[in-house]
């Protein structure tokens, strides 16, 4: 048996295009498109490839997409006060802060623009308010990882009511969020981490498993109740080749792109889980292209919310 | 086999009796006591006993507490203004809105009555903003039930970390701030609830056990790990003689307290559970005494954050 293969890329690109009448739409009506403010401090690679892609995908499905660039020796002060900028414009919907900040702002700073971003142009749903109407199941803008894998098992028709739900991970950006939102869709939810004891044989209660430690392979096939749904939230960058293999085995078809590449994308779930999960989503191709996807919808929130505070 | 008795009378007690020379350094300090406000609207005959609890124990422990009794006809924009002429003002330092509000202000009356206390007064930690810090592990008011459990629970000396802890209920005044403020603790938490499959198997897994339904002594000894920590936050009047003497037992010394009162307070868990658990909260006694000690302990917080914010 081998699970089915839950495709987070169609899915997305589903979803861009059931949105894509709606910006036009919004964009004929208010003579303006719904528009993005990015904030990007520093130049960390991977965030310049996230960033690339969201200022893609948002000017693909017909956003205006600005890009504020900062330096790495930009202050504390200086990003608040590009937020508050973007805060108060007229044609900026949503604003996004990529993170990591440069670890010279000091451990404090992300949150502290998070905390800067006004909750109705909040498109991450990083704000406390946004977090808060969120657990008190109001409207929200709403993690955008924890909505698209929610989005993904109600497209796949995965039930969730009634199911054991079990998440590693309880980070404020996908365990948390993950968590409250299969409650309020009716699963009996266990939150695990780094000091959960027997943590395979908890995983194993699960119906849904959502992982989301940032350890590649670490969930193994005996974190696994045959059939379950089995959702990978990691996206950790391999390098060392013995790890590669033995993750991928030998005979992948992904390991000749390792060769090529010197490095290969590996999730947190071990790709033999495969054998013994029902359904389970791939890295890539799984979980990322949603959050993208939900963020754009929520982007798309933001200008409808905007427009309705001005008229 | 009996379970150890968790005394929350007197756990209540003491926490009050700690914050008393707080309470009295602030005032002499400020030359003002601590002041709670606190909005009882309508004429619920539990309500009118809670308050009337409130405001004996905050007189008790040397605070100012001034209740704003309005009429259930009061609309809820009335409310609103009480709610913000107590926020602006410099002598009330906490505020409280006691709930239920009449039925005739609608369903949404509550929350918008919360959402309009400012964060830094919202000595119930039911604001939005609140519960996103708290969701974000931050400085907060947290809602006083679970803050008191937890302090029981620490003050006993009953581990919290890598154990498991299976929570009945899932509101926002008690089952979603306790799942939060146990996962804090490093917990592995489960949360439960009326959608719940095999619910009493569950809950066998819980070496802490809280049960927040409503439901009087619906956890029955088959709901409970041998030797586990059973938190009974459950008030509920029974009035049936049937009903009381089948949980009580016909030898129980509170049946004899019924058929003098004709009725009696029940929690959600079943009396004959202390035979298999390992330590156990009583209602009464239990968990409503550690609430209100917390809501004494948050008016405190809040005052002091008051004049830091003036000063």
């Amino acid at each position: 048996m081998s699970a089915r293969i839950l495709d987070g890329l169609s899915l997305g690109r589903l979803i861009q295009e059931e949105i894509k009448p709606e910006i036009s739409a919004f964009s004929n009506q208010y003579g303006r498109q719904p528009c993005l403010g990015i904030v990007l401090v520093g130049d960390d690679p991977a965030s310049e490839v996230y960033v690339r892609n969201k200022l893609k995908v948002a000017a693909g499905v017909g956003f205006r997409a600005d890009l504020e660039r900062l330096q790495s020796s930009t202050t504390l002060k200086e990003v608040l006060s590009v937020v508050e900028r973007l805060n108060q414009s007229s044609v900026h919907d949503g604003i996004l802060v990529q993170s990591p900040l440069p670890k010279a702002m000091g451990p404090e700073a992300a949150q502290a623009v998070f905390d800067k971003i006004m909750p109705s142009k909040d498109v991450d749903g990083f704000s406390p308010t946004n977090v808060g109407l969120l657990v008190q199941k109001r409207p929200s803008f709403v993690a955008c990882t924890p909505a698209g894998i929610i989005e993904l098992l109600l497209r796949e028709e995965i039930p969730i009511e009634g199911q054991r739900a079990v998440i590693i991970g309880r980070s404020d950006i996908v365990g948390k969020p993950m968590a409250t939102l299969l409650l309020h869709r009716n699963a009996t939810v266990t939150v695990c981490h780094s000091k959960t004891v027997g943590l395979s044989e908890v995983c194993r209660q699960g119906d849904i498993l959502v992982a989301a430690i940032g350890r590649p392979g670490f969930v193994t096939t005996d974190f696994i109740k045959p059939g379950a749904t089995v959702i990978d939230v990691g996206m950790n960058r391999v390098t060392d080749p013995a790890t590669a293999a033995g993750l991928l085995g030998e005979d992948h078809p992904r390991l000749a792109l390792f060769r090529q590449k010197g490095s290969v994308l590996v999730g947190d779930v071990h790709p033999r889980v495969i054998d013994i999960a029902g359904a389970m989503t791939p890295v890539p191709g799984g979980v990322g292209p949603l959050t993208i996807a939900m963020l754009m919808r929520n982007t798309l929130n933001a200008a409808q919310i905007h427009v309705s505070d001005i008229t």
